[in-house]
């Protein structure tokens, strides 16, 4: 008998089909005589509905009455799932946040678990009942309902099995597992059995949409084993787990990418100490988060150009940050363009391999694609290119790391 | 300075714009200095859609699941409501039936309240803020939400309103207040300025809409004034009252009407002890409410004719289980009807005045129409007539007890 936590995301449960569905995913582990605790998602578009809604309101910024408005959705997809689940003679009960309780930090909108008691949840299972656990959801310091920010309903999944000493946490979500890059444009993309917490994560924070990153971290930290997989078929999806359990690791697992990307350039702006600070700086006060960034030798030795990369959503903002101090940086021209992608190649191979970067810059080139920026990590090269480049990028980039399916 | 609770029903929280005209309505109150404590229901059709998704789960019947379920449409307006308080510059927040708590006795479907802490709310009131209430919910003895059924919320502010010793009730809603009888079929109702206690329960539990039978019940056993007002304007509605408040009491005050009815008329029963013990207990056995109660004397003295009515809804149920017993009963005959209304007149002033049961016969005899089934309480006087007389009636018997309006 195995401990198992499943979580459900916002299309496993999108309607009363789904969620049935979900009850009889639960049955099957139940029937192999398992012990299981839920933990589910909105339905899908129900959280940006309320969202909408909060923004009519008046409340585009988080706060108290934010997180409540948000909450109710997984306080529905609980109570219909619960429901779904005594229908079939199964007991079943839903839990809140707040019963439980998941105690948070009482950071509105993007709180975090501070700790999960367990007792409730301990007597249930015990009592052979299966706990259906609102994700997303806390509760603050002050007796308030927090929310953990989008995808949180994995960090809650994650932080759950690591609290209840689970086996394993299956991640129940619309696409069959983690692929080797987007089955949609690479036909030749792989699932992968296995990949590492690192890999992952570098994946999740690069474009693949499959965990959020705050949950493979919990469960990296944890060391808790994730299990990515299909709500439409029991067929096995992926493993995220420690390095040491994959025995033959490629050097590359995986190609990401991601459209949320734009660059902005400075033309000869002052080459002088300081003026980094106080470019970013700015930036940074108003919540901007900058990714990539690259600053060229300057010819003459008194100026040089500049580049970094933000949000595509963030461009104006960004944009109007930096021209506000234009008199201070003293730079010639601002350039903005939001038509660029980041593609990167992934894998913790490369620590004890040379040339995987030689190689993509290779194979683009080849293929008379200019890289713009580059950026580099331990386990990852991200370039960013042209956005019409992106299919041509990343199938040659599958190919040229010999991730093809056969 | 006055202490006042507004609630506001389902048409009044029915989307942004109105949740907006909400909270207009509760600046205007606290710009003339007095505290507001606000009670809300969940957007019209909310709660609806819910029910149906419950009961697509399997959860037609009532459960902590269905309550949990349910209870997220308050949350979700409540929410709302405070965020557009706090844009306009008001201290609000809103508090969900746990929080405050609202202390029920744990009937899931159909909780009743027991007690409500006022201590954090008069905390909030006090310093100023503006307490936003989830109406229809509240917290089971077993820290379940538990949901207090259909039309909740009325009762929610009432009984708020009682335990905080509030001057005024205000039940703002999507007419300007109590009539004569319904404007849609009598053009010439009017607008009572004051109704009593009992006449408005009577008005409630006959088919008038307004106000759920069980918060008047409660505003009359605590003495709480309500006030029955348009959400749409701030001119005043009905005042629902003590009999003592009003002193020119008119004889009739008016006119309702119920289509949900149905009849069932055994023929020839056996005349003997036990017969109506061996109908309607079997009834009571499976929920049905039985209203009205007829048996004629019977010619032979062996036999009787008997006949009752349903809600329309039961009237299937209902004859099943009197056809189940048939053998016990030896009736002959089971006819059923469902095209029949209940018009009812309703007066306190009828207990002091004669001849009011007999105005109305003889006005629905002059226009032809039969009367097929009598009750009478202290203050008002019921009968069945074929559902096709209905505007017919109500109009008639409008005019007879001097209710049209100049």
């Amino acid at each position: 008998m195995a401990r198992i936590v499943q979580k459900f995301g916002g299309t496993s449960v999108a309607d009363m089909v789904r969620i049935k569905a979900a009850a009889a995913t639960v049955k099957r582990e139940l029937d192999d005589g398992h012990q299981v605790a839920v933990v589910l998602s909105a339905m899908v578009g129900v959280t940006d509905q309320l969202v909408g809604y909060a923004a009519e309101a008046g409340g585009a910024h988080y706060s108290s009455e934010y997180d409540a408005v948000l909450a109710t959705g997984e306080q529905g997809t609980v109570g219909l799932l619960a429901l779904s689940l005594q229908e079939m003679g199964i007991q079943a009960r839903s839990w809140l946040g707040w019963q439980i309780p998941i105690r948070t930090d009482g950071v509105y909108g993007k709180a975090r678990i501070e700790n999960i008691e367990t007792e409730a949840l301990e007597r249930c299972l015990g009592a052979g009942e299966v706990p259906v656990v609102a994700g997303f959801q806390g509760l603050g310091p002050d007796g308030r309902i927090t929310t953990l920010g989008r995808g949180g309903t994995d960090t809650t999944a994650v932080a759950l099995a690591a609290a209840l000493g689970a086996e394993r946490c299956d991640i129940y979500t619309d696409v069959d597992g983690v692929y080797t890059s987007d089955p949609r444009i690479v036909a030749k993309a792989r699932k992968l059995e296995k990949i590492t917490y690192e890999e992952m994560l570098e994946m999740a924070s690069l474009g693949a949409k499959v965990l959020q990153t705050r949950a493979v971290e919990l469960a990296m930290k944890s060391g808790q084993r994730l299990h990515v997989r299909s709500s439409y078929s029991d067929a096995p999806g992926t493993l995220v787990v420690d390095e040491d359990e994959i025995v033959e690791q490629e050097i590359v697992s995986g190609i990401a990418y991601s459209r949320d990307e734009a660059k902005i350039t400075l033309v000869q702006v002052a080459d002088k100490p300081g003026v980094a600070a106080a470019i970013f700086g700015p930036l940074a006060d108003a919540s901007i988060n900058v990714d990539m960034i690259v600053q060229n030798v300057s010819a003459g030795g008194k100026t040089t150009d500049l580049t970094f990369t933000v949000a595509k959503g963030d461009l104006e903002r960004a944009v109007e940050t930096v021209a506000a101090n234009k008199k201070k940086l003293q730079y010639k021209d601002l350039i903005s363009d939001s038509d660029v992608v980041k593609v990167s190649v992934i894998g913790v191979g490369m620590r004890s391999h040379a040339g995987v970067a030689q190689r993509m810059f290779t194979t683009l080139a080849e293929k008379g694609i200019n890289i713009q920026v580059i950026s580099t990590s331990e386990i990852k090269v991200s370039v960013l290119i042209a956005e019409e480049y992106t299919e041509l990028a990343l199938r040659a980039l599958h190919s040229a790391y010999g991730l093809d399916a056969e």
